[in-house]
């Protein structure tokens, strides 16, 4: 009796399954292919003037099934932010992951970093404008999308200290901050003076030396 | 003979100056008017959904009589970027017109620049926002609207060598962005966390510490 009971339920949940998962599948192929078509044009516009019924047509699709997948522009723009961010903090984990000093440590994250970047720039030129001037609310949820790469400064310079490279005093918050800030900076040299890779990761080896320069220990 | 010939030029220039200083004073006051109605429209609604038509309607005049002026929103926004760059760079100059350590005067002047944008937060926002989205050659001019308050920073690091404070080979260019590009980067603070001159200052106070402490002469 238990099995036939069992039996019974395993046969509905096959047979219902591949229903539910091509719904699924279809769903989210349509919201890749949104996120895709808002990528391309934010970066190309800029976020305000992207509209949604451009990004539909960059998709292929109509505003109602965009909007099916998105309350709005703001949320859109969140998505493809999200993506964007989690990107660059594995390369930015994967670029700290060296036997070295802190500073050429950071320059390491520092250069991952640019090269996730590098080949769409304009979508980072967009991101970093939209964070100037948007509303509060959204800025607190891209500190969310922010954290992990904070997080991950925050671990190399910890084990500066923890080696006894680094003064056991060395403020760790304020660093990190400002090797995100110096990060985001400098790729206005690559958005306005074509730096390149090749540019960008000594400069911001030369700028890591300053940040931890006065940090080290006596 | 020379007399009469002189006093009689002198006759045309006083009865022609009112006339002409009529013209050139109300064209002035448009352009005022104008860079005002701008100014408050750029921090109301960022540079790309500010139109001419409102901005026209924010001066109590027609569009034409903006376009007489201006020849489109870039230009418009340029003399904007233009006046507060210039207040900005006094506002520097003053701030670290100061017997103190190299740290402590660069403080002053970043000091002094959040007291000089603080009251119009939302404009500088709108400004740094657009300063990375933009087209290359209008980069160059913002670029050139810089540079004074850059050239106070070198002078700052130059006088700590000069002095012996800081090291001969200190990497005055490097430097000199550095610190700027701080005193961009904390403006977000003051936008989204409500940062006041009361934070603003030692936490510039404190970066400053960092960017020079690992150049101070042995």
């Amino acid at each position: 009796m238990t099995d036939t009971v069992v039996v019974a339920a395993a046969t509905t949940e096959t047979e219902s399954k591949p229903r539910v998962n091509r719904r699924q599948v279809a769903k989210a192929r349509t919201r890749i292919k949104v996120l895709e078509a808002a990528r391309n044009l934010f970066a190309e516009r800029g976020y305000d003037a992207a509209t949604i019924r451009d990004i539909a047509k960059g998709a292929g699709m109509s505003t109602g099934a965009v909007f099916a997948n998105f309350q709005d522009k703001a949320e859109l723009f969140e998505a493809v932010f999200s993506d964007e961010m989690a990107a660059l903090s594995e390369a930015f984990t994967a670029g700290v992951a060296i036997e070295a000093s802190t500073s050429a440590r950071l320059a390491g994250g520092l250069a991952a970093g640019y090269h996730q970047v590098l080949d769409h720039l304009p979508l980072m030129q967009a991101m970093v404008a939209r964070s100037w001037f948007q509303p509060e609310d959204s800025d607190k949820r891209v500190r969310e999308f922010l954290a992990p790469v904070i997080t991950t400064i925050s671990e190399v310079l910890q084990a500066g200290i923890a080696k006894g490279e680094l003064r056991q005093d060395a403020d760790v918050a304020l660093l990190s901050r400002m090797v995100w800030d110096i990060y985001l900076s400098n790729l206005r040299r690559a958005a306005f003076d074509n730096w390149g890779i090749e540019e960008l990761t000594p400069h911001a080896a030369k700028q890591m030396d300053v940040v931890v320069a006065g940090q080290l220990a006596k």
